[in-house]
C-alpha cells in the first residue's frame, strides 16, 4: 500500500513524525504506530512524554559536554576520577563506550564531533576552545585523543596536536592493531602492517 | 556498546521506549533518540504530542470500525458510497490497501481480526455480531469477504459464510490466481492450481 490516502490526520501525523526519523520509512513507521494505538493511553502518554522531557530537560555537562540530568556529569563529579588525565572524544556514544570497558579513571572532554570539511564541520564547530582553555588553566598530565581511525579521526588528532603540543603535556592515542578474536587472514594491510611496526614486547 | 549505564535517566527512558517498539532493538532506539536530541525542541515536542494525541484523541467509526478523527469515518459519512455492497476486511491496513485501488465504491466492515484459536482469538473477540446485525436491519445486497489467503482467513471466511448464508443476499470473495507480473514458472502449485480452475473467458 502507498499510503496516498490517511483515514485520519491524526494517524497521519504520526506517521510523518515517525518517519522522519532516520532508517524508518513510511511502512515501518506506519506499523509501528500501529502498535502504539493497541497499546493502553497512559503508556502512550509515558511515551510521548519522555521524548518531549528528554529534548526539555536534558543538561549537557558545564565541564565535559557528556549529557546529564544535571549540570555537571555523574563522571566528573565523581571524587574518585583522576583529573589530570582527560580523554578526548566526539561524542557521547563514544563515552558510554569507553565505560562500558571499566578501565578508564580519568575524565572526559566530548567534542561534539570531528573535523570534516566535506560536512561544513570545522575546528570553530567543536569544542576545542573550550579543551584548550582546561590544558592552560587546569593541573593537566595528560590527554588521550580516543577518535574514529577515520580521514576525518586522524585530520581531527592533528589539529588538537598542533594546538596542545606547545604545552607540557603529554598527548596520546588509542592503541591500533588488530582486534581481539581477529583472524590475521582477514585483517586488512593497513591494520596490520601497523600492528607490526607497533609490536609489543611479549608478556606472559 | 551494550548500555549497562547511561549518563542520563532520561536518555534511558527514552531508549526503553523506543525499544519496546516492534522490530526496534537497544541500539536501534539509541540511534532514534540521539537523532531527537538534535532537533529543535519544538519540533520534539510536536513528535511527542502527536503521539499521545493520536492514541487520546483518535475515534473509531461507530459504523464500520474504521480509523477516524470522527464518529463517522469519511467512508461511511461519504453520499456517493453504494451502502448496499459491504466490504469484510481485518484491519484499516486493509481498508487503505483497497481504498488505493480506487476501484471499489462500496463501504467497509473492519473485523478487528481474524479467528485464530493459536493465538486465542475466538469470534467473540471479533466484530461479527454488528456486522450480522447490519445484514439484518440494514439494505445489504452484497458481502465480500477480503481476508487473507491463510488459514486463519480460510477459517473465518466459512464462519461468516455459515452465519450469514441464511439471509438472502450475495456472498463473495476476492479473485484468487496468478498476480499481476508474475511469472508461471515461480508461482506456486496451490495458485496456479485453482487459477486454472477458476479461469475466465478471454476478453479482448
Amino acid at each position: 500500500m502507498s499510503f496516498t490516502e490517511f483515514p485520519s490526520r491524526l494517524l497521519e501525523n504520526a506517521v510523518n513524525e515517525f518517519a522522519s526519523l532516520p532508517g524508518v520509512g513510511r511502512k515501518t513507521a506506519f506499523r509501528l504506530v500501529m502498535n502504539l494505538l493497541k497499546r493502553d493511553a497512559d503508556a502512550v502518554r509515558k511515551f510521548g512524554e519522555s521524548i518531549i522531557r528528554l529534548r526539555g530537560e536534558i543538561h549537557y555537562c558545564t565541564i565535559c559536554n557528556n549529557i546529564s540530568d544535571t549540570d555537571i556529569c555523574n563522571i566528573c563529579s565523581d571524587e574518585r576520577r583522576d583529573r589530570t588525565i582527560v580523554c578526548v572524544v566526539e561524542s557521547i556514544q563514544d563515552v558510554m563506550a569507553i565505560e562500558n570497558t571499566r578501565q578508564y579513571k580519568g575524565i572526559y572532554h566530548v567534542l561534539g564531533g570531528i573535523i570534516s570539511p566535506i560536512d561544513g564541520i570545522g575546528p570553530a564547530d567543536l569544542k576545542i576552545d573550550t579543551l584548550e582553555e582546561k590544558v592552560k588553566g587546569e593541573n593537566i598530565k595528560e590527554i588521550i585523543f580516543a577518535l574514529s581511525t577515520t580521514m576525518e579521526g586522524d585530520t581531527t588528532n592533528f589539529y588538537l596536536y598542533k594546538r596542545l603540543n606547545k604545552y607540557n603535556i603529554t598527548l596520546s592515542t588509542l592503541a591500533r592493531g588488530v582486534a581481539i578474536g581477529d583472524e590475521l587472514e582477514y585483517t586488512d594491510e593497513i591494520t596490520l602492517g601497523r600492528a607490526i611496526n607497533n609490536r609489543n614486547l611479549y608478556q606472559q
